[in-house]
């Protein structure tokens, strides 16, 4: 069977994010106040041929430790739609 | 009020995503085998001041339109939490 997975890969809690900050500070001159704490990550969208579920969240999940994400600097998270 | 607000950026259907590409392409060297349709995005969350969750929302979509998203080749999406 064929499953949607969506995988969310963001910067760990603490790790700079300069591409956030960057964004941060260029919105007070679009005139648009009022906002901190930007992070910016990878969203990642596919779809998995598994026999279950359970086995396509794992597959997935294998997939972001070994490829998609930087386990030291980043978190993710998998969602099986 | 503060408001947490995702934004998830992506290319728009037809637009050819190289990145996906490379990383469909990746996968089955490392053994996994059975994955297609990869498309890769950008997500950010930041946190917002507004009065009220649909101004917290008109203003985010403001930011995507002007300075996340490209609206001529990407879709974008947001989540008032």
């Amino acid at each position: 069977m064929s499953y949607s997975a969506k995988v969310d890969v963001m910067l760990k809690d603490g790790i700079a994010d300069p591409q956030g900050q960057t964004i941060e500070k260029a919105l007070p001159a679009l005139g648009l106040t009022g906002v901190s704490e930007v992070r910016v990550g990878k969203s990642i969208v596919l779809e998995i041929d598994a026999p279950d579920r359970d086995e396509a969240y794992s597959r997935v999940m294998e997939m972001c430790d070994r490829l998609l994400a930087n386990p030291v600097i980043e978190k993710f998270e998998v969602t099986i739609a």
